[in-house]
């Protein structure tokens, strides 16, 4: 054969558009198979609907409908929301163009990151079917809506408007996304299921609706009024920032002074903070940030890690909260009565100088089977993900804990564990780093798996002393009944056979329990026309639809010789706000109350109350209580306070 | 707050560069942490240098220098080779310009195809150092090398070209690549001679030298000549033609009729076929493919589906093949001398009309740990992956199999099995399907998934065969050895005792084993300026540097009572080359050798010898026979022959 020379390969180089690229490798956008492909299609204009809402401040009204068309293996499926609609210069870039959006240079949490997703849904549509997409928005009262037909060109990735219309839509706002997709609808309608159940479960605040192919329809309700609180945006943190894009900033800034550039481009820069960094970069104040040279912004860059920099707000993140974790596994695992459900959620922190944070749930026992592996639920930014399990830090940071320890079985210690649990994990973070644009998997980031397994930890081993607790007080209990039956049984035919009156045998027991013995017992009612906060951070004083009091009962019995007296911490819930509370607390935070018992004398009890408001029901089922200033070991169904 | 509408979204809506979106999400191509950047930069400079040569047929000769600075965590890297060098003019797109590149829109088996990897090492150096690409290449021997410092323009993801020079380089031809990035070389050294070494296992035409910052060297020596056969470039195949590119292509085609645009924007598609497909579409011959309508495309691609097309060309896949993968499997495993290496390959077939093909190969036994999990070796397009196991359909196709059949241990039968085994899988593909731009793990295609069960199975069962016919020859053996000794001794001394000589034993045994008794002997002998052909499906007649001859000699046994006649068939490797034969065989093809052999009387020897050229030492070391015409069970040694 004829030499091939550089030149001959020259000819052969060219530029490769994004969306051909994504055409080409449409797996990995999620769209791998044809069931996938339905799913992915759903996830993108549902997250899309959301984040919409959320963004305006409206309560997310959601349907997603689906037509089968089985002999073409196509779908048409209609995502339609009530959000604030898009003006319609922008309705062909959005759904038309690969890399387009309003997300990707916000540092905050959002659902989309990326600006491909419903544009590769459209993509997809139109690659699988020939068809185009069908795009309809009305963005206030006033004005009518807008269709639009969407076709993209691939190779310039570009939209291109087939047709465009108005019409009368009997809607406030809102958009109606209509897309004809090749897709498997009967493998794939389940997944769906699961999907938008998931999505309900961790965005209460959602109402959505699946209206099945044969006409079946699904209602998940909304069972929050309070949309979450919009997550703000914040400016980079220094400590993530790579060098080259300081360099890109420094040279884009129109400061006229380095400390201004610090201050207005950076989020946790405070004046003393500016100073010391300038300080340690040797740099004089008036340079011009435009100005300075690659050593300059090298100097600045290893200025900022010698520097205790303050962490990112964290604001701009929006997690679900303990409160709602625990509700959703309830929910999800009420057919399975499980024995417990422990939660555990982490100080949000950074990765890069990207905010992020992890909470986690753990729900054991019941009639969840014993031989299978976990089942394992992830979700990132309240989206839940349902593929790549295998690929994703989440199941490697699961994997890595020794769970043997915990009452699970695992091989070797390592690997999913085997045995009757749920764990869920959520990661908010103002940057979810995905294995791929499918957002199906979370990057193996260090710091993200080790916050993982921290929550996990943490949660385990409330689990152990969950059970620890659960097998001293069952032991104590044993002894207790025996003692406080059999004790009079003999006590009466004692007297009777030597003719004397029983004696009072309070002292006796006591003397042979030696304990004091704690015990809760939980009460709902059900209020109207009260103002009850709802749930998450955001309490809605408007909201007087009434709710639920839970009402605490604990209840301490003196079995030991002499009088006790001693302090009494009960933690409460996140979201609640406490209500009546007898006796007087001397202290009341936003985690905890605590009093200082007056003293119990030997064989008395002694009753605490306190109301809590703002939960649902079952949402707070059993205290965690703690002790100070007595040995705890006299304590059954307390721990040491080690808090504060 | 202020009601947000659509029109204040509107105006954060924004295009995002190609490049701005890697920058931000470079853990997808492999950039995720220090220590990986630097191994993903390696791997994509290595790659292209082994495309580039194979592509004009240069033995690849490549070095990879790291110069560690530790107080700024920097490396620089240079990855230097023989190969064609690049033009002038395309050294900034193909270094600085995300998205470009000449294998893309080409569909035949190479290592890049995404036009991403090394203008994404390019912009990860940028990012974190804030310096540039140095790119020296040299396209022929009259001509002087140049030397281009290559910047990317983010925003706008393009190159830029900071400095140009040439330069005397002593060489005919090469390119030389330079890059300053941050990098945690202590921990990446390690992950870098292990990718270096296993391409060198799957690459033996590569001589690669890795030169470490302290000054050592490694060299991966080339063990082939042969650069391997060139993939050859194909059309796409209608079966897996999505309808959306069918009316694409068509649109672009300039053919004046649908039968000429069938033949040549297709593959597979001869005379007789076209026809088929045109009668079932029902459409004109005449149609000019330019002004058909979506629906005529359906009808057309509809009719793809009724007509059975010959499966696409499978040169343009370049395999590894067998033999190789034994001898890569045997080095690797040199010092665990295991107890056998079994390999299996699947012929070429598809997905999405992409043609692929899977190789396999398992070892067993010997000192391999026994309480770990295998050690699985995932190759694609003769590249080594090495991230992300827990996400690649390879690992999945693994953990499907129910392993406790073939002698190793798994939980419940799935999952990653342990025991004392090494899995290597290699797929080939003209597109591999992975999961994301980083090249890491494949993406859960079904029909790649069951191609990888089924040659994983078809070595398993080969595994059990082995240990089978071991545990047969075994018992058989024990049986023969004390007859062999016993018998005689008996013999002895009863002769001894009636004072008569010893009578012939030969027809007693025999009659008490009652078994054809096959045993093979392997030797090697090298042979020097004696032409013989190298690995691979390439012979060079060029090569006179002498080699191996593989002598097998197959001694046949009869210890039954009457003369046994009957076939002897021997496999021969795909790679081999068959010398002397001794005796005749009545048949001989590329895979296996057969004789009639004569009626061997009642403990009577026959020996079969032949020779085998082509192979390495050891390459082959242990025959596979088969048997025919005979009662299978008669025999030890030997299969029933149920091929062709």
């Amino acid at each position: 054969m004829a030499k091939i020379t550089a030149h001959d390969l020259a000819k052969k180089q060219k530029e490769i558009s994004v969306a051909e690229f994504f055409e080409r490798n449409k797996h990995i956008l999620g769209f791998g198979n044809q069931t996938r492909a339905l799913v992915t299609s759903v996830k993108e204009a549902v997250d899309n609907s959301l984040d919409a809402c959320e963004e305006v401040g409206i309560l997310p009204d959601i349907s997603v409908s689906i037509q089968n068309n089985e002999e073409d293996e196509e779908c048409i499926l209609i995502i339609e929301d009530n959000g604030p609609g898009i003006v319609k210069e922008q309705i062909k870039h959005i759904f038309g163009r690969l890399l387009y959006g309003s997300r990707f240079h916000a540092i905050r949490q959002s659902r989309g990151q990326q600006g491909i997703g419903i544009s590769a849904v459209v993509l997809y549509g139109q690659l699988t079917t020939g068809k185009h997409a069908l795009v309809t928005s009305k963005i206030s009262e006033e004005m009518p809506a807008v269709i639009l037909e969407i076709a993209i060109n691939t190779k310039r990735n570009r939209a291109e408007t087939v047709s465009s219309t108005t019409t009368h839509w009997d809607k406030t706002s809102g958009t109606r996304f209509e897309i004809p997709l090749k897709a498997d609808y009967v493998r794939g309608k389940r997944f769906i299921y699961d999907y938008l159940k998931n999505t309900s479960i961790v965005n209460p605040h959602a109402q959505i609706t699946f209206n099945e192919s044969d006409g079946k329809t699904h209602v998940f309700e909304r069972t929050s009024e309070v949309v979450p609180k919009e997550s703000t945006e914040i400016k980079p943190h220094p400590y993530g920032i790579e060098l080259g894009t300081l360099i890109k900033m420094g040279s884009a800034s129109t400061s006229r002074k380095l400390s201004s550039f610090l201050k207005t481009d950076f989020t946790s820069m405070g004046n003393r903070t500016i100073k010391l960094v300038l300080e340690k970069s040797e740099l004089k104040d008036d340079l011009i940030p435009k100005k300075m040279k690659r050593k300059d912004f090298l100097s600045l860059h290893k200025a900022f890690k010698k520097v205790k920099i303050m962490s990112p707000p964290t604001d701009c993140l929006s997690p679900i909260g303990e409160t709602l974790i625990r509700r959703s596994l309830k929910h999800e695992t009420q057919e399975i009565s499980p024995e417990f459900i422990i939660t555990s959620s982490r100080p949000a922190t950074a990765y890069s100088g990207n905010p992020f944070q992890v909470e986690v749930g753990l729900v054991y026992g019941g009639n969840l089977p014993k031989d299978s592996q976990v089942k394992i639920m992830r979700f990132a930014n309240r989206v839940p993900l349902l593929y790549q399990q295998g690929g994703c830090a989440i199941t490697r940071a699961i994997s890595s804990i020794d769970w043997r320890h915990y009452g699970l079985d695992q091989k070797a210690g390592k690997g999913i564990p085997t045995g009757p649990g749920i764990i869920m994990v959520h990661v908010a973070s103002t940057q979810i780093p995905f294995t791929s644009e499918s957002k199906e998997a979370i990057a193996d980031i260090d710091e993200i798996e080790n916050e993982i397994k921290l929550a996990l930890r943490s949660c385990a081993r409330n689990v152990q002393r969950h059970i620890r607790k659960k097998v001293r007080r069952k032991k104590t209990k044993d002894k207790f009944v025996l003692i406080t039956k059999i004790l009079p049984e003999i006590s009466k035919k004692s007297s009777k056979m030597i003719g004397k009156p029983q004696p009072m045998l309070d002292g006796v027991i006591t003397k042979i329990m030696d304990v004091i013995w704690i015990e809760d017992l939980i009460e709902y009612e059900t209020v109207k026309g009260r103002p009850v906060q709802t749930t998450l951070n955001n309490p809605d004083p408007t909201n007087n639809k009434g709710g639920v009091i839970t009402k605490s009962l604990i209840r301490i019995a003196n079995y030991k010789e002499k009088p006790q007296k001693f302090s009494l911490i009960a933690l409460i819930p996140e979201d609640a706000v406490v209500g009546e509370v007898n006796p007087t607390p001397v202290k009341m935070t936003d985690h905890y109350l605590k009093w200082d018992l007056e003293a119990i004398p030997p064989a008395q009890k002694k009753d605490v109350i306190f109301e809590l408001a703002g939960l649902q029901k079952n949402d707070f089922d059993v205290n965690d209580l703690y002790v100070q200033d007595i040995n705890p070991a006299y304590i059954i169904g307390a721990e040491k306070w080690e808090g504060e």
